[in-house]
């Protein structure tokens, strides 16, 4: 912690900034949480987050650009690149956010989408970065359920209208998961979605 | 609009403020409408406002009791009921949808998941209310599913867990559509769910 906050660690302070921003957005909101808030939150000056960050605005931006999009790249498409095929991965990675937020007790949704929820009507640049975080989520999946087709593992699918179905379901199973703090819409999912795919795929891994 | 100021129609005041809460909330958000606000949008006095809701939270509550409840009875009950069976009804619902918000020419996404995303994890109470309202809209279509099972209509389903897949395809769609300004992801689940239905129904209608 100490080098963190040595004055002449810019990218340290920034970094500090980002990483309480980030788990303020997530748990509280974006409008909920104010710039004197995250000052403290963060350990930092008003000088030094006036130089990384002169308005919240900016600050949301870095965080949907460096933050949030990492959390999808994570979350979703680490796991497409590394399974053998989509169903496999997408079975992978709803089991790991219901395993997640079981052990977790809460749900404080997708970051992704909790962003996009609060501040995309508002700001048309934020709705731009967080638009490309959705298109890269949506051009990973369908990829891959293309290359399932290339590769004889699944016939009679749609790679991008049945990537946009698993993202919405996901997204919002999470969203009803949040409101209703509860992992049954997420495990509801999970199961219909590999039923669903089932048909398609002419043997799941 | 006369009669609606009438000092002495505290009904039609307190609608007269529900109204201008619920287009404030579902425009622009409920943790960024100001009770200020909604006084000069509603021309109500604040010993008016205070009469019928001492704070914003209790406003937020009869929003979501009496407006956002309706608009999920009015989109997607009250076609489950008229309509022979589940997937003729979810057609017709995404169909609605995707013509009104073309129409439009924006999206301000679905009224119960703006309000459950900015709220549910800040207050119980608000949760718990905004819980029962996906519990309902859940219920009609599990529901409607098991009548369809019922009627031999569909066999091989889980009218549960396929209930919850299409409320979250739904709601999912709707917050990228939002997120995106693009009613695209309405137009992809629309197709998808109908193919998944059609492995599931013996007849569609």
């Amino acid at each position: 912690m100490t080098e963190n906050r040595r004055t002449n660690d810019p990218q340290g302070v920034r970094r500090r900034i980002i990483d309480a921003a980030y788990d303020a957005f997530v748990s509280q909101g974006y409008i909920a949480t104010g710039m004197l808030e995250l000052r403290a939150r963060a350990s930092v000056s008003g000088g030094a987050m006036a130089h990384h960050f002169p308005s919240k605005r900016e600050l949301g931006l870095a965080v949907i650009r460096d933050r949030v999009a990492e959390a999808v790249r994570q979350t979703w498409i680490n796991p497409l690149h590394a399974c053998a095929d989509a169903p496999t991965a997408i079975d992978l990675i709803f089991g790991n956010i219901i395993d997640e937020l079981t052990l977790k007790g809460s749900v404080s949704g997708c970051p992704l989408n909790n962003m996009a929820m609060e501040v995309s009507q508002h700001d048309p640049e934020m709705r731009d970065v967080l638009s490309e975080v959705f298109y890269a989520w949506h051009d990973a999946l369908s990829e891959k359920f293309q290359a399932d087709v290339a590769s004889k593992r699944a016939s009679d699918l749609n790679p991008s209208s049945l990537a946009t179905l698993a993202i919405a379901a996901y997204s919002g199973a999470m969203a009803i998961a949040k409101a209703c703090q509860d992992v049954g819409p997420l495990v509801d999912c999970r199961s219909e979605l590999a039923a669903t795919l089932a048909t398609k795929y002419h043997s799941v891994t």
